[in-house]
This record gives C-alpha cells, structure tokens and sequence, in this order.
C-alpha cells in the first residue's frame, strides 16, 4: 500500500520538523487564508517559522545562516506546500532571493538576516525581467545624485508584504544588474493587490519604480554582471515551485485515497473499482516521477549545483502534473470534490497559478528550444 | 540546448565503454535483426558483449563477477537500448535472472557464469508465475524418482536462446520456489517463437514442461521461500525495462530533434515552429524525469535496493512515455517517420511491447492498490 510517496533518502531532522510546523501552523489556516487574505495571521505564520530557521536556512554558516543546500530547502518547501501552496510560495520567493545575494557576495545584508533578533523577521522577494519585452520595463538611469530606478514590473510575488525586493533589471548596452530595493523608499509603489485566481496567501501586485535612488550600498555584485546570479536564483526558484507542486499534489493524493477508502460507490468500496485504482496509481506514479525530477536537477554535477535546463523541466513536469493530479482528485470525490470546506478545488486553483510561476510553462517549452535560433 | 539527456552523476567508465559497444555492434544491426530475426548475428553480439563483462556485471566479485550495483547495470541498459531495445532487453532478462540467483544464494552457479571462458556465453533468463491464474501454470509434482515440473509457461522472454531458465513456481500449499531450468532437458519443450508487434530481436516463447525432472542442485534456494528473491529480480527486471524505454526513447529523440534542425517547412526550420519545440520539449522532459524516476527507485534507502513500488511506478512512466515520445518523434518526421528505414516506427512498436513486459501497465496500476483489498 502507497502511502508516503516522499523520498525518505534524506530523512533531515528539518523535514520533520517542517512536517509538525506544517501540521500545526499552516494546515489549520489554509482555508481560512484562502478565502480572507489576512496579513496579521499570515505574518504571525512567518514568525513562528524564524525559530525553524527556514528563513536564514540557504545562507552560509559563516555568516551566521544555517547553510543547508537547495535541495534541503526545497524539500522543506515540499512539506510546507503539503500545509498550503501559497505559504510555501512565500517561503521559495524569499529563499531565491537569498540565492541571488549569495552568488551576489552580499556578505552585510546576509549576515543582517541571520543575526535578527527583531520580532519581525525581513522577507525577501525576487523580482525579474519581464519576459515579455515591454517598453516600460526598469531601467537604470543616470541622474544627478546616482542611478535611479524607473519601471514597471507586473505582478510582483509578496510584493506588499516583502521588507527588501531583489530586483533583476536588464539594460541593452550594460547587461544584468541585481539592485536591492525598500518597497517602502522614496519612488517605489507597490500598487494594490490584485485578485487571482489562486495562491491567495500570496499577495501579488504591480510595482512601480518613478525614479528611487539606488545607491553603491543597494547593487550587488557589479553592476551588468549579475547574469550568473540571476540564473541560478532563477533555477533554485524552478525547483522551488516544482517542489511546491509536488507537495500540494501529496495533499490532493492523499486525500483523495482515503476518500476512497472510504466511500460506498455502486456496491463496492471506490478502491474497488479498477478505474479509481487507476487513477490513484497515475498520481502517485506522477508524485514519484516528479519528487525524484526535481531531485534530480540538484545533484546532477554532485555539488548541488542547480541545473538549468533540469530544473525549468522539472519545474513544467511538476506543475502540469499538480494540476492533472488535483483535477483527479475532484473527480474521485465527486460532488463534494467542488466544496471549498474540502480543500481540492483550492489546489486546483494554485496548481493552475503554479504553471504560470515565474514563467508559463508553454513559454518555458518554447525557450527550451529557441537558443538555437 | 538540451542535446543529451542523460545523467552524467555517475560517469562510470563501464557506461561510455557501453556507449562504444553500442555504436559498433548494435546500431548498425538493429533495423536488420528487426526485419530479420537471425539467431547467429545475434550470437555475435552476445559473445562481443563477453569482454565487456555486462553478462557478469551483477555478481559479486567474491564470486568472480563484476559486483556493480543494479543501478550500474540499469544504465549500461539504457546505453545499449540506444541502440537496439530488443538486444537490451535479453540482456535484462539475463541480469534480472542473475538477481534471483545471487538473492538465492546460488554461489556454484554464479562462479560457473563469470569464469567461463566458452566461446559461447551462458545466457539466462527469467519466468515468473503467471498473473493470471491459469490452470496449466507449472506445478512441481512429488514423484519416484524426486520432484517433476508440469505446467506451461506462456511467452517467455529469450526462450529459445536462453542456456538456463530461472523459474518461479507458486503452489498454493508451499509458496514461491525458485528452479533452475536447462531449456534442452528432457521433459521442457520450448515452442516455436510467436511473431509479435515489437522486440523483434527477442524470441519469446511458450515454454511446456511435461515431467521435468527437478534435482536438489536444480533447487535455488529452499523449497517455498523464493518469495524474496522473486521481489527483488521482478523489481529489477521493472528498473531494467524502464531503462531501456529510456535509451529507446532517447534515440527517438534525438532523431526528432536532428530532424528537425534540418527540414524547411512552411517558410523556416521545423525547430522554429512553437508546435515542434513545445513537442520536443515535452519528450525531454519525459525523459528526463523519467531516468530520474528509475534511478531514485534504486537509491531511496541508500544501499542500491530496489523499491518494490517505486520500481512498478518507474516502469509504468517511462514505458508509457516511450510510446509518447515515439509516436511524437513519427509526428514530427511526418510521412517519413512511418519508413522503416528511419527507426523510429521500429522504436513504436518496441515501446508498445515494453509497455506489457513483464506485465501490462494497466494491470500493475490496479495491481498497486489491490493488496488492501
């Protein structure tokens, strides 16, 4: 009997402890954060989360983090992603954020983050170049006092509730540059949150950029040379989401298997039929599949190095797969499958949104092949 | 761009002196052997592969053999299906017979097999009882002169070629038994070979015995505890076949993706058409996560073990993609990919068969969730 699709390899004392935390502090909100988005209680989430370290878990010992891998934060964001997809969103923007900083050589701010002490803990998010080519997309502009940042980026992930936006802007003439931003500084607005159809836990919004200075303090690492830390937070963020949906796609299987277990369908129990069967071991051959695909895109090399192009088809495989699985799991419950108080049709709506993070799946494919040109 | 999708965390030298093997004898005879069944080519084969020690990989090296893991053994097949998945699938056969062995502890045997120094390398393979229940499934019967085998055995793999059988036989009152089978004793008729679909280059045959004269050295193990060691060579055997799917479909692929640099179609490059990269995007991340799959079902507690389920759930994914990714591949050769001169419809149709060894994908799926019954 399938019961725990999870790799149990790396049995980590922070998984377990991610699973209580998840138990006691996510799953208990999840619908309730999905149905009213309330920043008090999700904040109170987040600093209960500081004692586990899962904030400061990425940054190296030597500066005062927990220095876990990639592949450790990711299958915590598995556990947590079991509690809530949106929660554990949070959780992946901030920590490839941190994956920026890292390869950035931002050595204060890191060491500022693992030495908070402040009842608060600071959030991060990250926030790239559009994929799209707009013409309102940041620039770094040259101005009397310094650079100043002028732009639009749409739909910001934890936008309003993040403390410091690690902002990717690409220049024709100077490249990548990574420039850390205060939401709340002089020529910065985060415009209002905007309704989606999932990941409500997740407030997305639009930000403006009108000029705000950023000075020597604020770039990391040179200014046009950030192309390597963005493509590794960007590959952290890929397997992030992939094993968020992996996490949600546990939740959606597993309540769909003892729903199954249970219920009384045209004289037999829903287990009994070849058909329910079926689809539970296309779930759960979709959940091991993906679990050992985005593992896989971490160890490739054997230093934890994230893989590029595994992790953009991991990051597809999976949250095709969350869908697939969470729209299953409905089928198997039936009519109660549409119920909110039931959890699944939320899963569907964030799996639906976890396609589109940070990139649509479709667009990904397309880019997969289109270097060559 | 994605050009080889293998892993390379384990560049064994074994594997890239496979890839070699494969090149030189494989490739060049696969379309014929499929065209043409032809026993004495593929003799050759086998006696060429002698020096590269694949038929003796598996046993340990106390016995005189190679002692790699089944992983190890499960990539060189995944090498040779490049080439040709019916010849790697004898080879799977024979390896996963060579697990039921070494789990039985038959220690003569396994020293016999590596020190040969014959011309002609002993080839084994592997029959498991029958998931139907059928009534001529083979009995040991008591009788004079010790225990006799009665029964049938339907389509077994490498019938014909195989020097020695390792049977499974389940009798309600004493269990699993494991028997050494000489295909050419008195008593064993094998049946003409069936013409199939796929896999052409393996004679599957039905295999009757009519009061086979069962010795103690013909015992592997004791009588009714086989049951072990039928776990562990049916999981391998599932790892095995997914491999092959792999290496088959990566040959699919790879042939798609050559195709397609190098055909003008409607005013530019197939590869430039969203429809044909989002296809090729779609086998590589088949691929990818499913040689993942096939590998973590050989890591998950960390000794090499195979993982009963996770190896049933390896073997449905990737063989399933197969079939995917070859009718995909034809798709994309157009007309073309239905010549048999081009491989691929040959790659089609031995993924098909793949599909159903050792047992249909669709029965293992109801199968996984039967046990509770």
């Amino acid at each position: 009997m399938i019961t725990d699709v999870r790799f149990e390899d790396e049995a980590n004392v922070i998984r377990k402890v991610c699973r209580d935390f998840c138990r006691k502090e996510i799953e208990v909100s999840a619908l309730e954060l999905d149905a009213h988005y309330d920043l008090e209680k999700l904040r109170g989430i987040l600093v209960r989360s500081v004692e586990l370290e899962i904030l400061t878990m990425l940054i190296p010992e030597e500066y005062g983090g927990v220095g876990s891998s990639v592949l450790a934060a990711a299958q915590v964001l598995d556990e947590l992603a079991y509690g809530c997809a949106g929660v554990a969103t949070i959780f992946a923007y901030h920590l490839a954020a941190l994956v920026a900083l890292i390869e950035g050589g931002k050595e204060e701010l890191l060491k500022e983050l693992s030495a908070a002490d402040s009842p608060q803990p600071t959030m991060l998010t990250l926030a790239g170049p559009d994929m799209e080519e707009r013409e309102d997309a940041p620039q770094l502009v040259e101005a009397k006092n310094g650079l100043m940042l002028k732009g639009v980026i749409p739909l910001v992930a934890s936008a309003s509730l993040a403390d410091r936006m690690v902002v990717f802007v690409r220049e024709a003439d100077a490249g990548l540059t990574q420039v850390l931003v205060d939401p709340r500084a002089k020529g910065v607005s985060v415009q209002p949150d905007e309704e989606l159809l999932g990941l409500h836990t997740v407030p997305f919004a639009d930000v403006v950029f009108d000029g705000c200075l950023v000075g020597d303090a604020d770039l990391v690492g040179e200014r046009g040379k950030a192309e390597q830390a963005y493509k590794k937070a960007r590959a952290a963020l890929n397997v992030f989401v992939a094993a968020i949906a992996m996490g949600t796609s546990r939740l959606a299987y597993s309540r769909a298997y003892d729903y199954a277990q249970q219920r009384w369908q045209f004289g037999r129990m829903l287990v009994d039929h070849d058909e329910i069967r079926r689809m539970l071991a296309n779930m759960v051959t979709k959940i091991s599949m993906g679990t050992a695909g985005y593992s896989q895109a971490l160890k490739v090399d054997g230093t934890g190095t994230v893989s590029s192009w595994r992790s953009d088809l991991a990051k597809i495989f999976c949250t095709d797969a969350a869908l697939e699985i969470a729209v299953d799991a409905i089928q198997i419950f039936g009519g109660h499958g549409y119920m909110k108080e039931q959890g699944l049709e939320k899963i569907m709506r964030d799996a639906k949104m976890l396609q589109v993070l940070p990139e649509s799946n479709r667009y990904m494919e397309v880019q997969l092949f289109g270097a060559k040109g």
